[in-house]
């Protein structure tokens, strides 16, 4: 039985080791997505970003319980930046989730960040889209950090909740700024702390007072995020955010899609082409020249530009380089 | 006068525009860096990144103080994620600066990260190049948060400073974890509140612990990072980190580049490589097939690997798809 069959019939473990071949992009995750992607298009994929210590992981694990109460199952990939290079997973965080553990419609997978071409935002979505093809009715997408990547990775699902905790320092207030122009849903998380409503309001007037201006990735931002207060750890807030999930989910249309998943797209398809240049320029025939042209322009003795329009040529012979600008 | 001409010449104002238009990869941008790239290489290129609140940007101008009284040039570039769409930077952080303003040997550029193809790491390397043919001796490239975006920017460069500060919360240490990994120089900074040498030595413990494995990226480690204390506000420390610093740099030679040349030069080539492709996808030749092959991944009608194969034959006729995998 393929690995793919197995694992849309339900086998958790052929799912974890699918996972495994389709964040390493591996032949086998390839072939295993090709297979799937016509079944996946019905979850709602879910971003949570927000800046260390506003709670993001008993609030997914709250969300979690909420939603399975309801009979609908859920997926939880927390990418997880803590290891840029080995890939280290924080599973202390996981241990929340664990009330969920003898319950097979609650799949919770930590995504290391190495692997695919295209980065974090590229490896998360190929991964939610074998989790929908799987049937999960809902997908959290959690990442760990506020940094420029792990913003990505949250505003590239359908819907992205910002979380925010009562009384943040500085640098996090100017990090807050960027966070929330991929909001659709803007949560202030421990609401049973003083000051939790003052910071509602304070968001309220930031966003007010922001102008809508559009954002660079052609996603276009129809209205306004809505802001709503949780006490994760008791559960308060949360049917509520539940069912503001509910209605920012995207309404389809077989003739225009949504953006989310037109720059879902974009971010598979350029993954893809990464993949095939980077095949490429390792092959058997192009390594060495690979190399070489990598050499000379580390020892400055070639341009990057010089030396890309060279490979391109070399890998699709007919492909002449762009014609060349002056900064006269 | 050419703005790249100006630029090395000593025009401040020329080199910002040159540096303008270099990060958001304009003709113009591409022209001077490719005139200019025979002359880079002679900077010490320096990242610094940590946790928010360890004192990056105090640090940095402290340095920066001290390079100056020993007659160097410097150059900062403070990469600020802050706004992943629209851009922003923190201008309050360089108010620290602000001794230097009249001092045409230090130069401050705050950077955004959209733009260039190829992220953050592609655009700040771009930007350290120019800087480095207009002659600034040493080069400090500041990252303000700490996702994977921004571990790579600081691994980027020549030598990689990793900032701590004493007692930071529980998440913050997992992140150190991994950004241990891309250190040559540990920083303890705010050496002066209690905890500091206990900070380093539970430090200096970690990297005893840690196995020097071969990080993913080719970059050999060869030593165990170096764990200094400082207190950028006064001072302390600070002439035993340049010396430090100026210890690490790379020793160059014609033959072998020194490997995190040879990193820089693949991440400038792979974006170059990116934005052809870029282009190619959106020349009016080929613009609207790429978006109806969009719609149809985003419709889930075709999967991105057939996308990307259908699109790659079309702009590069000839260059067949790839052999196709399976997964039984």
């Amino acid at each position: 039985m393929r690995l793919s069959d197995a694992a849309i019939a339900g086998d958790r473990r052929a799912l974890a080791q699918l996972l495994t071949a389709v964040e390493n992009a591996t032949p086998v995750g390839e072939a295993a997505t090709r297979r799937l992607y016509p079944l996946a298009g019905r979850a709602h994929i879910v971003g949570i970003t927000g800046a260390p210590g506003s709670g993001k992981s008993t609030l997914v694990a709250a969300l979690t319980a909420e939603a399975r109460a309801a009979g609908r199952s859920v997926a939880v990939i927390a990418v997880d930046p803590s290891s840029p290079i080995t890939g280290g997973a924080i599973l202390g965080d996981r241990v929340r989730m664990q009330v969920h553990a003898g319950d097979r419609d609650v799949f919770i997978r930590s995504m290391a960040s190495r692997g695919h071409a295209g980065g974090l935002a590229a490896t998360s979505v190929a991964v939610a889209t074998v989790l929908d093809a799987a049937g999960f009715d809902l997908i959290f997408v959690e990442t760990v950090g506020t940094g420029q990547s792990e913003v990505e990775v949250a505003a590239a699902a359908d819907t992205t909740i910002v979380l925010e905790a009562p009384e943040m320092g500085d640098e996090v207030q100017a990090i807050k700024a960027g966070l929330l122009e991929v909001a659709d849903i803007v949560v202030v998380n421990k609401g049973d702390r003083p000051g939790a409503h003052r910071t509602a309001s304070q968001l309220r007037a930031m966003l007010v007072a922001s102008a809508p201006r559009e954002p660079a990735d052609g996603r276009p931002r129809p209205k306004r995020p809505t802001v709503l207060i949780t006490t994760a750890s008791t559960g308060a807030g949360v049917p509520e955010l539940l069912a503001a999930l509910d209605r920012a989910r995207p309404t389809e249309s077989a003739v225009e899609p949504a953006p989310a998943r037109l720059a879902r797209a974009r971010t598979q398809i350029g993954a893809v082409l990464q993949e095939r240049l980077a095949a490429r320029l390792g092959d058997a025939v192009h390594a060495a020249r690979t190399r070489d042209v990598t050499d000379d322009v580390a020892n400055h003795r070639l341009d990057p530009y010089a030396a890309a329009d060279g490979l391109l040529s070399e890998l699709f012979p007919g492909a002449g380089p762009d014609a060349s600008a002056d900064d006269a």
